[in-house]
């Protein structure tokens, strides 16, 4: 009835409720001898709320984690890591109207048919926005161990709104500019006009989508386990887990389905003795696996269903036709929390993968 | 190293190579007391090839079905079901020459570098599109499961090398069209077209991709188990084990991460006494369950990779750039093979969920 | 490397270290509606440790367990119930010394061949017999939920030291004088014998081993899922997961081999429209599933590793002979504390297995 | 409600019915580049039949193996091993009459219960003996695995009836002298007094249950994943798995049980510079990893339970008390052609952990 773990040989099992005592999550198959501590994950977490708070929900968490099993001076032994996150923030009663009334684009109302009359339905309980911080924390050592082995995750907004530039930004500009401003974009004029048009839907009491970009760099030759795990299959299914996805493309994606072979193929030549294709169509993935070219994908994300206007609904213990406004603290836009989310969640699918493919070991050299 | 199984309830081992002895499936966890005979196979698999064999490559497989376990006087026991089909027209000296020089689009280059030595090459081997018989006949046995309990799977040609519909066809016309031309498209005089376009593209050697999309219609509301194996995720991965995907939305997918909240929401109101949303923007996924709503998806697939164009490429055993005119028995198109097959896989995993949720019993009333 | 979790439905993961910040389990699939608070896991945890302090180790823990996951209200959810046991008497320094002379008859030669220099050795560290009170604490959770569908787990000490009653105990003694005495014997004169031996062996620096009987009464007819997950399998899996176990037989066991098939199989008759067995031979399984008789198995324990006495050892970073006396807190005999530790993993066990052979929902009823 | 995959790195699916087309298995995970046809396999096969036909059931099968997938050039590629052993002796009008009337000491019941109308009931179906020769074919290939590692399994009959030898026979008797008798004892008057024993058995309409002995030598250290899926847990899992085990034990086993730390510690001391313990009371094991001496354990099976004698039984149906003497082709000691099954069953499993722990890579060197 719920799924609640994620990835075979780095195995992430989440659990917690948005209003219950904590969130958190136990990572089993990490490999002994990574450099592990607190504040190692604190960083991340960090990225996960703009400082300009006005953008998002004014529900304020400070994001605690503590290491509760796993590590040994500072270096994990192989054994499960457990990452606790305390909720602070809650206010259970903002939802005790909504028991009945489903909030149309929210999983209210399968949830109520799924789950029945024993679910924590607080703040959406267990299916809320708020497991990402927890997704976030088991992300951060993931992305610690890939970057021990050269793998760069990065990612940034790429349109809000339908706002997106022409251009594709350098990876130096994706490091240097994204965590710059609260919209995640690096190029900063187009971060401006997004912050506007959330800025304006929120006042309109309405929402934004968007999409994210995300590429690996660095990635080794044969990442991913056909016919089933290959790379794109296992990144599709674990970014599906993050809230408000409706949509992912490798490469030229959707717009590849328009392309001739001969437009679409990417080309092998060398490069300093180095084997690389010409063009990157395929977004760096041959036959579900890796091809030394960087890994480049996109994330639809949907506007927030949680909008001011009043919508129809209907009221399910009376099966009654009804109308709400959904008050109490909401994100305008997901897109800017959602692009450290992304990068957790590949992180912990790359590193699941090149463990099982025997790239990374079960123990580091110390 | 390979992942060859897919399912948790209704689990599909699939095993064999384009040019080894057979290819197949086991099914562990179908429910017992469902009718099931070979010719209820054997009608699907025949949906893979059309009649019309010069749109397609033209190696010719009778695929004859042989079940080897799991039923007892025609219905299953609810024991492994092992489903057989021989290989029959191979012709393994075509690829020879391509064992060093590999070929631009597929995935010769990185399985070498990750499997090594030891894989049988001949036809792709384990990651050639001649699984896609084995994954109908898996499908085959789903799709039968689930009409028993009133879902529908269907599918279409939604688009080939770009040329689509504006209007979407009714759920009847995929019924009654789709399989009455080549290009599997309900729309005649768009078939006609795709048609043309294939052809042309194979007269130059050269080839065109395309969408799918997928219905399925009387699903139960919640099926789906968040937070990592919801409806959405698990169609994702599964459709990615399928050769040449790049993308996969559901409902307004790319397209919603333009509109803003109070466009993208699908309210709720009560029809004939029963809970359905005005617009099916979600593609009827809230949360990761099914909403009731028909569940709507695209698949992007890429032209295919064997083009008879010269191309660059490298002999990977001498480190040396060179060139490739892929020759041999190939698609100019997988769209119209990759319906029935996109059908199946869906198939596969809403049975594998339905079973999860308790919606499917194990043993079925007889 | 590390295997961290047991049970396919009800699933449990356990983490810590012996001489960490704590230890605990993620339970995975436990029914919503079970009525749950800590004190129900409290009580259990209880029984682990004898009130006559002498005739255990030293270590003292107040094994106070939180909830923090999984409830609400006092009911689970169905989502991951994650518990929270403190370690408080820790005393590290005692252990420094053995980092490189390994202990005869403990896991110390093969996880340092294992797992190398990263493990954290603390106390045996993740190889600690402290890892059963996570077991205990999960164990109550799946008792509580059996006792709700009439499915009772009763063990107790059988023998220890050789010493054992040549009568079985009833259902009833065992229920109602196992926890009176520090032996966990219902036989109250034979617990005082085996008393006697053990605060005897503990005088001489030495250390007795001994056998528990389980018994599981009004199983449902079908429990265990063939051919590898039967019931025998499951059973023997998961008590070879408590340390010290040398061997497992159900029924007549290995007494049953010296049986002709005449003397050993047990007839089937009616009684009071029952279906029964005049005896119970099979231990109640046949064919990897439950009668419907009582289940009864019984499991050897070896004598403790950890004796005053000198024994040969080797230094095994110098490559050197050496002799060791193992001080510090150790138990004389585990077998009283298996005693709650053998139910609760065969709790755990038959939970998973009635849930994934239907016999007990997904959601109670409220 | 079934399990037929047992192993995680090396997993073998088993399929098929007593009276089916066939029996088989995929193994999903064997490393490439072993050398592999189905000769190595039919050797094996051929040891689970005694020449001497009369001291086993009539039933006559050539169990002749095909290999469908996974080699190459007879050589496996990593992907999916498909073994096929078609069924031709079967005599299914035998087993019409005990649709109903329940075998005391068989599957019959619970299956019943369990599995209801649909089964395959004819010769047990798929809870058949004959399930065992699958498991032989696939532990044939484990075996040739383990081989090319230095690892050594052998097995051999150590009591039938009560009779064994006070003295345990040297590897070299097990290896050289085992399957020169249809006993399968490598003490050949002990063989003598076996055979009479059993064909006195046979002549009363009875039967006689046995232990087999299985040594594993060769193992490196640290074979065994704790917690839950240490050495002899997963031995004492997959054991199970083989019908008519009542009971398995490690080293000195239920004997530990009696004994004192001091008598059965295994003390360490170093042997031409390499660790070595003086006795070998713990079977191997420590920790639930192999400690690098030889692996031993014993496994007790019971008499087979088709037996002539009348016996009490009830019609299920009818719910009325009955008699019953079992007819057909029955095994009248099931013990000499377990020794194989044993050792294929534990070759599978320390395949599957030497993966597992890296011991054994996904490629072997060409």
């Amino acid at each position: 009835m719920w799924s609640n773990s994620i990835g075979k040989a780095f195995s992430v099992t989440c659990f917690g409720e948005s209003h219950g005592p904590a969130v958190g999550v136990i990572i089993d198959g990490c490999p002994a001898g990574l450099q592990l501590n607190a504040d190692d994950i604190q960083r991340l977490l960090a990225q996960r709320i703009p400082v300009e708070r006005e953008v998002v929900s004014s529900r304020r968490e400070p994001d605690m984690v503590e290491i509760f099993s796993g590590t040994f001076q500072d270096l994990t032994t192989g054994a499960p890591i457990t990452l606790h996150i305390k909720n602070q923030d809650t206010r259970s009663a903002d939802y005790d109207k909504m028991k009945d009334t489903v909030r149309p684009g929210h999983a209210d109302y399968p949830a109520k048919v799924k789950y029945g009359g024993f679910s924590d339905y607080r703040g959406g309980g267990r299916l809320s926005g708020r497991m990402t911080a927890a997704f976030v924390a088991a992300g951060a050592v993931a992305k610690k161990l890939l970057t021990t082995f050269g793998v760069e995750v990065i990612s940034y907004t790429h349109s809000i709104g339908g706002l997106h530039s022409e251009k594709s930004p350098s990876d130096n500009d994706v490091r240097e500019l994204t965590y710059q401003n609260s919209m995640r974009c690096p190029d900063l004029t187009l971060a401006d006009r997004m912050r506007d048009a959330v800025m304006q839907a929120k006042a309109e009491g309405d929402s934004l989508g968007g999409i994210v970009e995300c590429r690996v760099n660095n990635l080794p030759v044969g990442v991913g386990e056909p016919l089933f795990d290959s790379i794109d299959a296992e990144i599709a299914k674990i970014i599906f887990g993050i809230p408000a996805v409706k949509g992912i493309e490798f490469g030229a994606g959707f717009e590849s389905s328009k392309l001739k072979g001969s437009e679409n193929n990417d080309q092998f030549i060398l490069r300093e003795g180095k084997i690389v294709t010409v063009t990157n169509n395929s977004g760096g993935v041959l036959g579900g696996m890796s091809t030394g070219m960087p890994l480049v994908f996109r994330t639809a994300f949907k506007p927030p269903s949680s909008i001011a206007k009043e919508q129809k609904t209907v009221n399910v213990s009376k099966m009654e036709e009804s109308v709400i406004e959904v008050r109490g603290r909401h994100d305008p836009c997901v897109v800017p929390k959602a692009v450290p989310v992304v990068q957790a969640m590949v992180s912990i699918c790359i590193a699941d993968l090149m463990i099982r493919g025997g790239m990374i070991p079960r123990v580091l050299k110390s």
